[in-house]
C-alpha cells in the first residue's frame, strides 16, 4: 500500500463516517495527536490523561476503554506499514442523534482515527521558528480551558495568518492581551534565567509535551517552570524563547517580527532530556 | 420513502461524508438552520446575508453561489416529500485538506444539507417555556460573535443542563455574567415597555428571526427594540420575556427557576406580524 493517509471508524479501515455526526454539527467532541515513531505510539499515557480529562468536562459516557481498543486496532493495522513516523489523530465525537444541541440521553460515542505519514527525524533540534502576532486571539472560556475539545475555530483562523505571512508560527494571545500559546503548541519564555509558560485558565490547550517538561524535563536538566501571567511585553526581556508540541517535541523561537533571539540553550537541554526519555 | 431524515452532500443524496473534513476536525465551518412550510424555505434571503458575513469573517472561498445550487438541488429533491413542515440545516465545511490547522491555500468547501421531518404547526403563539439558568455560559470572543460557525459545544453543554432539569431552555450569560441568549434562541426582555434584547458583540449568535422582530415585526407592531447590555438582574424587572428562533418564530417564558412572567401582550403582537409575514 502507497497510502499516505488512512482512516479508521469504529476500528473498521473506513474512508468516510455517516452522517449526522455531533463532532461535525457542532465540533461535539475532543481529539489527541499521537506521534508515533516506528509504530510506537510516544507518551501515550499523557494522552489518555487529557483524554479522560476532556471526556468527563464534556459528559460523555463511559468509553475511555472502547476508545482505546479502537485506537490499538488502528495502531496494529499500521504495522503493515513501514512509516518511519506517524501522526496519528484519535477523535472521539458523541456520534450521531436527532437533531438539535441537546445530547441524546445516551449517546454512543464514534472514535475516528486518521494516520498521516511524516518523514523520518534526525533527532537534532528543530530549525528555529519565525512567529508573526496573530490578529486571532482566543476566546475566553475558562469551563473550556486546558481540554482538547474539536471547537478549534481560533487556531485555524491564527494559522491562516501564519501562513500568509509567511511565518512557521502565529504568536496568540487571549482576550486580555496575555501571552497564550502558539497555534499548534505551548509557549515557553525564558525571563532572568527562570522558565515561565503561560497560565491556561482561561484558553489554550494544556499539552502532553509541556505537562512533561514542567514535571519532568526541566526538573531533571537542573530548572523549574513557572506558571505565569505574562503579556506581550514580556517578550521583549526574553533571552529565549520556544514551544512545545507533539511533533516537533520542543522547537525554539527565532524572532517575533522585529524581535530577535539567539540563545538556544534552555531549549536544546530540554530537548536531550526529550531525546533521552525516548532512547 | 418514509425516512424522517435524509441528506445531501455537494448537491447528491448521501448519507456519509468522507475524510478528513476540516468540519468535523476543527469546526471549521458554518451553519445555517431554515424552516419550510409546505417545503417552502421561510425568510432564505436573512439566512443567506448571515452566511456570507460568516464565510467572509472565515475567509471561505467564493462559494456563495455554488452553496446555494446545492441548497436548491436537495429542496427540489425534497418536493417529493409530503412533509408538513422541515428544519432544514446546511453546513458548509472548508472541505478536506492535509492534517493541521492551516486552511489549505485553494479550499473546495463542502455542502451538507440534512432535512428533518416536522410535525405541522396550529400557527398559534407557542406554550410558554420554562428556563433554567445554566452554569456554562457563552466564551468571550467578538471575532467570530454573530456568526453561526460550527463551534457550538457551550450550547450543547447548556442544553444538556437543561435537559437534565426537565426546562425547555436554559438561559445563558457571558463570561462578565451579562444576558445573552438561550441555547437555541435570541432573548428579549419587556422592561417598562420597551423591548431590550441582549448585545451580541462579544459571543452569541445574531438571528435571523432577531433581526425580523428588531428590523421589522417590532416597528409594523408599534414597539422599539433596543440592543442593551443587561444583567441577569434586569429579569426581575422584566414585565415579560420570550424567545426567537428558526424553528418557533417566537416563544413566550413562563419561568426561570422562581421568577414567574404571565403577561404575553408583546410575545403575541409580535407573533401575529411573524404569522402575518408567511401568509
Amino acid at each position: 500500500m502507497s497510502a499516505t493517509f488512512v482512516t479508521w471508524v469504529d476500528g473498521e479501515r473506513q474512508s468516510n463516517v455517516s452522517l449526522p455526526d455531533r463532532g461535525l454539527d457542532f465540533g461535539d467532541g475532543l481529539f489527541e495527536t499521537l506521534l508515533l515513531e516506528s509504530n510506537e505510539p510516544l507518551f501515550p499515557e499523557l494522552h489518555w490523561q487529557r483524554l479522560c480529562r476532556g471526556l468527563a468536562v464534556l459528559e460523555f459516557p463511559d468509553c475511555f476503554e472502547q476508545v482505546r481498543r479502537y485506537f490499538e486496532l488502528a495502531v496494529d493495522d499500521l504495522q503493515n506499514e513501514r512509516w518511519p513516523r506517524t501522526a496519528l489523530r484519535l477523535t472521539v465525537t458523541r456520534g450521531a442523534g436527532p437533531r438539535g444541541y441537546t445530547p441524546p440521553r445516551f449517546p454512543e460515542p464514534r472514535v475516528i482515527v486518521s494516520a498521516t505519514r511524516l518523514g523520518a527525524t534526525n533527532q537534532e533540534l528543530p530549525p528555529a521558528a519565525s512567529l508573526v502576532k496573530a490578529s486571532m486571539r482566543w476566546g475566553n472560556q475558562p469551563a473550556l480551558a486546558g481540554i482538547k475539545h474539536l471547537n478549534r475555530l481560533e487556531q485555524v483562523m491564527a494559522a491562516a495568518e501564519k501562513q500568509r505571512a509567511g511565518a512557521d508560527e502565529a504568536l496568540m494571545l487571549g482576550q486580555a492581551w496575555q501571552l497564550v500559546s502558539v497555534t499548534s503548541g505551548n509557549l515557553f519564555v525564558v525571563i532572568n534565567d527562570e522558565i515561565h509558560t503561560p497560565q491556561l485558565d482561561q484558553c489554550g490547550i494544556a499539552g502532553t509535551r509541556r505537562q512533561l517538561i514542567m514535571e519532568t524535563w526541566a526538573p531533571a536538566a537542573g530548572y523549574r517552570v513557572s506558571e505565569s501571567r505574562l503579556d506581550i511585553a514580556a517578550l521583549q526581556d526574553a533571552s529565549e524563547v520556544f514551544y512545545s508540541n507533539t511533533l516537533w517535541g520542543l522547537r525554539p523561537v527565532a524572532s517575533l517580527e522585529d524581535l530577535r533571539w539567539e540563545r538556544r540553550s534552555v531549549c536544546s537541554d530540554l530537548y536531550r532530556q526529550y531525546r533521552g526519555a525516548l532512547s
